[in-house]
């Protein structure tokens, strides 16, 4: 197999622009920011095996919804290389779509690896995966660039109203370029913001417990971004008081009717929003809607909300912290008392009567069915299984 | 002076009925359960000095709001007993009023204990702060008590209308006997429905950045309360998918109409309680209430939120955490990235709105001006300085 170019990242690491995954030199193996070093370490790591992926995966070196979906769709390449056959292809498809429910991308790369490499003679199935899997990559960077494009059209329009200060942004999580293979899809507009020098300062909530917070704050740090890390419960508080201009996250999966499965924790900040109305906007690229879950509201009760898988991690992660001694060394310690359990769940589902609107690389659209059927009027009719459109 | 009987608690540590605060042996010095040390271990301290009480609110060595009253009522006294003048007597006072500022027992306790001195000859203070201050302390107990008997029908209630299953109550930071003298106030009502034999189940969200939450999951360990901690974010998720039937917390400081400080996070959670339709209750005792903040409501906006003082503490406590290693050593590591600040306001105030209602050791009343006074009926003329009531 011909060697394929490396991938060369927007963001910048010390001066080295940088994608989250990329093909390494030999032209198959798979290099990847490992994400359990950051914000302490940037160490990358190669993976061989679609079984390294999937591990990859599970333990979160790396994450976020469209980051999965790359690097899944990379799983499957690594499979159709080693073995092509139907059998080990869905048996790998299978461990890959085992890692994590929730966030739709993996379901979607999967399916689209599948749906193109079935068709194909087994022994053209590798370099269609890779071609696919570079392809699926440059596709996540072009949307997230979409995205960040209509998105800062809002933060312009706070900035105008509010000459005299910082536009005010609180975020979630990391949906930053960590979370995709570049760019990132709720921070891509606050990049460009900074890029065309509005005045910002985001509130970067931790989120407890794998603190994915500490990430956007690391890539915030890198872009020059004004910004502080707060506790997740004190989101409420800097709503209340009128510090937020604007709730910006990304999300795992958003329903065609504008429900917003995404890093628990959320729904908690989309209440506040609205008690202090304050915009709440989603920056969903196609890949992360489900087109299957449609249901909304019925009878005056969220009725999509329970049709979204929420995955339950393992307690651990929130029994135990792991940072840096003073040393510089990883340590991992023990939080809460020995005697008492713990429970995990990861995701959270914000009803879209909260949700001001969603940004896809499209435009921008109202959390409803109307909004999204508007974005993607093929969609209309059928509400099928299909692929998603294939980008901006 | 005469040595006074040392303080028996109710709740048991190891066995030996415990309280969180106590006059040692000696018949002057303080002790107290370090809390710094828990739930890792159960340590005790001696504080000799108004300068030592003073550091150890602070440092949250004792913590929770009618706890801190307590306390510093015995900062007083050992101030009225090394130097019993008014310079002397006021300089202590308004050092411990410094400490912390949100929680108005603080307050109350200072401004009783100086109002008892302030008339007394200097040569009697130091006989009488100290009998005010074990006065303080045993109300304490008598009122959570009460709060608890008070509290308890609601929970006799939830279990009549759901024999199948426990009631499921969550709480968020330590409202427990760690945070008072003995009982707790949110707690009082869970331990006697322990000792009821109602079948209980209680979420304990951790409450970053300082996880209070282990202290609660340590006391009810301790208790035989089924628990399980939670993430401060999946509260949220927990009440969305009907696991919640009572959401009940302590209080900083309650205003005269009916606005709740609590920890931080605290909003949030009762704006996902009204969201599910689940009832929220703040068990106050009355020194915990405000009665000069009265505003409420205006012109459809929060009025009395903004007048009460949130304490900022140190962005260190987000940056770092303390835990365990695996040999039981106590550990710091830093979790967030070094190029990051961090704020950390310490409390929210809760609206009225989404308080169902308060637990009072005088019983439970609606969170209004109206439903406060029905309580005390004494405040309804006069909303002056005055010293609440001495207790049920």
């Amino acid at each position: 197999m011909e060697p394929h170019p490396r991938e060369e990242g927007t963001m910048e690491v010390q001066g080295v622009p940088t994608r989250t995954i990329w093909l390494e030199d030999d032209g198959w193996s798979v290099g990847i920011i490992d994400q359990l070093a950051l914000p302490g370490e940037l160490r990358t790591a190669t993976l061989r095996t679609p079984i390294e992926v999937a591990e990859a995966i599970e333990t979160m070196r790396v994450r976020g919804a469209p980051l999965i979906g790359a690097a899944a769709a990379y799983g499957m390449a690594l499979a159709a290389r080693s073995d092509p056959s139907d059998g080990a292809l869905e048996a790998v498809a299978r461990r890959l779509l085992a890692t994590r429910p929730t966030a739709v991308n993996l379901r979607w790369a999967v399916d689209r690896m599948w749906a193109a490499l079935r068709p194909a003679d087994p022994a053209e199935r590798a370099a269609r995966a890779y071609a696919l899997a570079r392809g699926i990559s440059d596709d996540d960077v072009a949307m997230n660039r979409a995205i960040g494009e209509h998105g800062v059209k809002l933060i312009r329009e706070l900035a105008a109203r509010n000459p005299d200060r910082p536009v005010r942004i609180l975020t979630h999580c990391n949906a930053g370029w960590l979370a995709t293979v570049d760019w990132g899809t709720a921070t891509a507009p606050i990049y460009l913001a900074r890029r065309e020098g509005i005045p910002l300062h985001v509130w970067v909530a931790e989120t407890r417990p794998r603190l994915q917070g500490a990430l956007t704050a690391w890539e915030l740090a890198g872009e020059g971004v004004a910004h502080a890390l707060v506790a997740d419960s004190a989101a409420g508080h800097l709503l209340q008081r009128g510090l937020v201009d604007l709730l910006l996250t990304g999300t795992d999966r958003t329903t065609a009717a504008g429900d917003v499965a995404n890093k628990v924790g959320t729904y908690l900040k989309a209440l506040a929003a609205r008690d202090s109305g304050v915009p709440f906007y989603v920056a969903a690229p196609s890949p992360s809607i489900d087109w299957e879950v449609d249901d909304g509201r019925e009878g005056g009760k969220d009725r999509g909300l329970e049709r979204i898988p929420i995955e339950e991690r393992s307690p651990d992660e929130l029994t135990f912290v792991e940072g840096r001694d003073p040393s510089g060394a990883r340590r991992r310690v023990r939080i809460h008392p020995s005697g008492s359990p713990a429970e995990n769940p990861a995701f959270d589902v914000t009803p879209a009567r909260l949700v001001t609107g969603i940004i896809n690389e499209r435009g921008i659209a109202s959390a409803s069915p109307e909004g999204l059927r508007g974005l993607f009027p093929e969609r209309s009719r059928s509400a099928g299984k299909e692929v998603g459109a294939p980008g901006p």
